[in-house]
């Protein structure tokens, strides 16, 4: 409408990012702290606390900005017309901001020092097919979940493939950044982080693949 | 309507608070009992407990009396003009009272001395700081869910914070005072609960804040 | 209708108090077989998979039978006009019968003798008062849940219920009677049996008297 | 439609298949390595990713294909009418490629060799008697489940499923085939795999007397 209006759009996607983030790295400082050593029983508490987080941020957020608080979703979005070809920097920097804010709330809530690096390693050919195909099955639940049930198709993908990957699915380069500032149970390494987005990459390009082979909802 | 009518609502909203409150301290003891010296499989035991009765309440009582249990939602709807001024107080009155009969219920149904004081210290900066970000985030998901989704969005709201906080979200005056009278999981001792309060007052405002920028659900 | 449909629908209830029953006491010892003496991990899949249950039951039997599955239910709606009186008795007859099926199905699934009786003492002061509150809550729940939500306030109601209550919330004679024939994880041995379902029975007593005093879904 | 429209119908149930198989194995497989050991912390993990990516598969490729991801289905909704009879042998075939694909992308994505053969032995009285239940459940659910809330209950049901029978219910045909292809936590040696499909042939014998004895949504 106004030129004040996708301002707002660009704070609620940049807190909505922010939050996320605080959740998966806080729940997963929070799961490491208290599992004594049951790495399973930490990442149950971590997965349900991410999964929480993206089904109430998504339907909260997703009125306001579309609560992608993911660059992939929102090149996919530009790519098909659904985000002004204007507004997609704008959203890809307060996505990435976003998460670095997020992580450094974790820091400051869990009383650690709010600047760190990861130096957890993530890296190896299982790891980047696992990030390929969970960003391509992330994006086909975007694209093709009923209007009323995208929180609830997103946070149980999210939650099925946090186990079903050997990455634990980040699927997701703001949130592959941001939680390069967390020395935590859920961060990454940020030499290992270029890889994973460019894995999270190909899997944009799969699922348009998927997306041209698949019928149009017509079937049966 | 008639003059009988506040008083009911007066009584749901005390009914309701004291569920959730024996729902919260009884899971915890329960967890706690059971769990082996785990504290993140006792966690996770409270946790799903505590947003079942979350749903279920919201779901229940939310036609009844809004299903608020939290003074901070009052608080928030009587300055928005959505709660009558002359019932704020009531309703302040109905949840703490209704808070301290659900302590004192779960005592009974384990066996634990009905009247006794949490031991257990809740202290810091950082739980402080957890406590403003928990209580804005969650008057903002109040405010802004679906109508029909509030109870499943303030579950999975409380779900994720009860990890993603240091201090397992309590955000509510009325369930820090509960908490104070079951020396046991989920308690909190009394000499700390007026800064968790205070903390959370903090919240309040950053919430009104949050709602302020943010754009009125007209985006994308 | 004709002569036939009443025992369709005897024979829905059944059933699906025979599913109910295997679901409880199968889970449970499938869940303490595997959990290695953490009894809380154990306790959150037999909560999870008896919820899981009730949820599908409800959905499915729902429009067939009502899915009461429980005989505190099946009184508290012929009290209020809404199951027919004649058909009361065997409401009660299909649910003991299908509870008990259901035990013995449990049993032989996992291989144990299917004739047997649970030595698992559950008694004492609060595990009565845990009974009478339990069951007074489902009631309520049962009666004010929305329509289209009442599989989901069930399972959410019982899911919180397992762990806040020191009985882990049996608020079903039929299931109090099934539990007796399994000496596993969520047995009751037959002498505790009576003076549960006479907690039971305050239960709905109890239920009677909030109904009365709660106002009727028209406030705020 | 055109003759393509088929291919891409048979597509939708090879892609959704092809990710059933690839959550159910590789949440086991990550469960197994993080779980230290804890059978029941495992069968958690394993359970949520499997009934989390059940939930957004049928919801994603429902309007496409049926989502059947099931043999038993697929021969039930041709009896039926409600899939064409010449269609079967396609879906049947796409189920059975897209089931041993994912099961060899799961190994691939944790680094295992893709060609495997699993040598965990399920077998028994107690394990058949299983199968049969939970395939005639699981059908009965298809069946029966409200239109809107499909994926919600065939999820609620496996998730009870996998706890309450001996053999974690694998009820169908295709999941079968397709975890004889991984030596990990959900497989099947391939010995034992014959008699688990004969006895989900008997389920589906089963729900068909089911579901003619039943009442046809009528009641109360």
């Amino acid at each position: 409408m106004n030129d004040i209006f996708p301002l707002r759009r660009l704070g609620a996607e940049f807190l909505a990012t922010a939050f996320l983030l605080a959740a998966i790295l806080g729940s997963g400082i929070m799961a490491e702290r208290l599992a004594g050593g049951n790495v399973a029983v930490a990442l149950l508490g971590n997965t349900f606390a991410t999964i929480f987080a993206l089904y109430f941020l998504i339907e909260i957020f997703g009125p306001m900005s579309g609560a992608h608080m993911n660059p992939a979703v929102s090149l996919l979005m530009t790519w098909r017309g659904e985000l002004d070809r204007k507004l997609l920097c704008g959203y890809l920097v307060a996505q990435v901001a976003g998460a670095i804010l997020g992580a450094w709330l974790a820091n400051a809530m869990f009383d650690l020092p709010v600047w760190q690096l990861a130096a957890k390693a993530r890296t190896g050919m299982g790891q980047w097919l696992a990030e390929a195909v969970a960003t391509a099955g992330l994006l086909l639940v975007v694209l093709k979940a009923p209007a009323q049930k995208v929180a609830a198709c997103v946070a149980a993908y999210i939650g099925a493939a946090f186990w079903f990957t050997s990455s634990t699915s980040f699927a997701n380069p703001a949130v592959t950044i941001g939680r390069m500032f967390s020395d935590t149970f859920s961060g990454i390494a940020p030499q290992d982080a270029p890889a994973f987005i460019a894995a999270q990459g190909a899997g944009i390009l799969l699922a348009v693949l998927f997306d041209r082979m698949l019928p149009r909802n017509a079937g049966v």
